[in-house]
């Protein structure tokens, strides 16, 4: 179902000095495939996180706050998919303390210095006994070259694994970044996607990090929406081994600052598209350009509610140029707008002009632009300079049936 | 597809003194049925109405808002299917203010003292030709007692007419309530749904008119949501003839003056209830209750959350308690709520207890009580004393249907 998506070439994301990767499968449903991920850290890898906003997040999120708060020093990462371990009180929180300590106990590092991850169904307790007999077997393979199968192991209602790499050059010293996510439904990140992890060997002081992990999901996570439907689990984690033998990014006038900062937001930016297309029951990627808004908040807002309306998506699944459902989802974001100012295009094609249907166009144009897979919406509001993308996909028959479906 | 919705049965929708009701065929759409319905009121009727936030309001809902501010006195309402008059400028303007006039000629009246909806497909202008030529038919037809047959005509995606009735003592003297809605999609009613008229013979003065029409909105419509689209034509206006031989109601000691309340209340309940029923491919109606809240929008949030996410709409769909959707939609309507004080009953079965899965409950309770077409959700905050009650319907591959062929 996915939307032009192709699982990664193994040989196109590269490894990332520092950081190993192995797997295990603990059955936790009923699926014969890997569904842990163990990632070591090397001494001396900076970490920051962003995580759900939603009040029912999950007994792990709650522990990765607690463990990155401590600043021990991170050695590890574990991922189970298929169970969320969430709302699931003092039982799930010792469960994801038991998996950091098993992990400990593997590695020879403290509980504390583990970050815990779980993705899959809500208010049911984790099997940590599954996990724990698991992990023996995933230390056993961990290995560097392996981000791809990595990218496989944390999916759920995902299709298509994700992951992206690219390499950068800082003062002459080239540098890796890597990332995996996974998706695809109960998905309108806030501050984070479900799972996403984002490594390089690049050398970055903590301070750069934390602000940069809030700059990155802000450019591309946070960007993108399935259902509108903030999971409990969203975690993103930007992982920094500063293997790489260059000087420390300390700040903006640090060389290699900028581009480095532009490949991380274009590799979490890839992964972002890589969920919408992936969405649950996708068959169009639907990119969402707003400008001229008054601020960037007005901007997001708009773009969020073109994709989240339902009206829309479902028009968009049938290909149908409803120019009515557009103009209600802006008129519905920004109440006290001058419709007046707004202008909407389909592709190139021109299809508002001021608040009305534009002079120039055709149904048959409509039908045109709406017919291909990836479909570009651009709204002016002519309101100020702020603007934004959202990435989104449609809403077809397979998403009702995925998500009627899920638990069966 | 309704669910449990039967169309009226003409006996049971009394009369209004004072208000007749006609019909025609405009064929503004390629409908061989009436889709103008004529409203003319009395002299000396008091009107009130509350109209869409969105930015892209109506053609018509402009004019609404324009005529009632005037307080000429309005004699006649107009009402069209097929076509929403919506993002059409001032030519859309001027067509709504030409069926007034084309209304005035042919009852007397000004072009002020006539409010006008339309309903339908968004920026297309509006025939104003075939409903002019439609008026004379529906004058020739003008009958007191025909609200049924309005019921339908108003109709665009409902599949059932909505029509309810009540009678009331004031006083000794027996007064009508009886009032028409249509829905089904692009249905989230801010301030109003989109087309409600309910009208008594009831005295009543202006002011108390004006402060029941929002309270009855918001006991009502403003608590049914369908897909979380606020249309641009949501329009509710309450109409009051004065026929009645009861004393004005001019404050909260006149006689009559709760009971009355209650009535309207009642009669636009029970019309909201029936848009959800009839919400577009139906097959369940939600009953969200929502308690313990801080205060009546948080109340309101809350219930909106869990009425508008797809994830919760397919699960009932698929009759299948996936109760971890549930607190996924609290938890992101209240970001700040102390989870452990939530608790949840899906009919009458306890299956979210503060903050965790019941420890009583099972996968056959919850089976047997998602198995109905009429499913009722109750949350327990633990924060205040605020409560709501919010009707929504499931999600099904129908809506999907129904929405992606809308226009074809």
């Amino acid at each position: 179902m996915a939307v032009n998506l192709l699982p990664p070439d193994p040989a196109a994301v590269f490894p990332v000095a520092g950081i190993e990767l192995g797997f295990a499968k603990a059955r936790i449903k009923k699926w014969d495939r890997h569904d842990v991920m163990l990632m070591r850290l090397a001494p001396g890898t900076r970490v920051a996180g962003v995580f759900t906003q939603n009040a029912f997040a999950a007994a792990p999120v709650q522990v990765c706050r607690e463990h990155l708060k401590r600043g021990d020093g991170i050695r590890a990462l574990v991922v189970n998919a298929g169970n969320a371990n969430c709302g699931t009180g003092e039982q799930g929180l010792a469960a994801a303390r038991d998996t950091c300590r098993a992990v400990g106990e593997l590695l020879q590092c403290a509980p504390e210095q583990v970050l815990p991850f779980s993705t899959g169904v809500i208010l049911e307790h984790l099997p940590v006994d599954k996990i724990r007999g698991a992990l023996p077997a995933a230390v056993g393979e961990l290995k560097e070259n392996a981000w791809a199968t990595a990218a496989a192991a944390i999916m759920t209602t995902d299709t298509v694994a994700k992951a992206v790499s690219e390499r950068v050059e800082i003062d002459g010293v080239t540098v890796t970044v890597t990332g995996i996510a996974k998706g695809v439904g109960m998905l309108q990140p806030n501050m984070a996607t479900m799972l996403a992890y984002l490594a390089t060997d690049a050398k970055i002081a903590q301070p750069v990090l934390d602000r940069w992990v809030k700059e990155v999901a802000d450019a591309s996570f946070n960007r993108v929406t399935i259902d509108g439907d903030t999971s409990t689990n969203d975690s993103f984690v930007l992982l920094a081994t500063g293997k790489g033998a260059h000087a420390e990014i300390r700040d903006e006038s640090s060389p290699g600052h900028d581009r480095l900062r532009a490949a991380l937001i274009a590799v979490a930016q890839e992964l972002a598209i890589k969920i919408a297309r992936d969405g649950e029951g996708a068959t169009k990627l639907i990119t969402i350009e707003v400008e001229g808004a008054k601020d960037a908040d007005e901007a997001h807002r708009v773009g969020k509610f073109i994709a989240h309306s339902p009206l829309v998506k479902t028009a968009f699944f049938a290909s149908d140029p409803n120019l009515g459902r557009l103009i209600m989802a802006v008129g519905n974001a920004v109440p006290e707008l001058n419709t007046a100012g707004v202008s909407i295009w389909l592709g190139d094609v021109l299809v508002v002009d001021r608040g009305g249907r534009a002079a120039s166009y055709t149904e048959d144009q409509g039908a045109a632009v709406m017919k291909p897979e990836e479909i570009s919406v651009k709204v002016m509001l002519s309101r100020g300079n702020a603007r934004t993308t959202v990435w989104t996909c449609d809403y077809s028959y397979d998403y009702v049936k995925i998500n009627a479906e899920y638990r069966t």
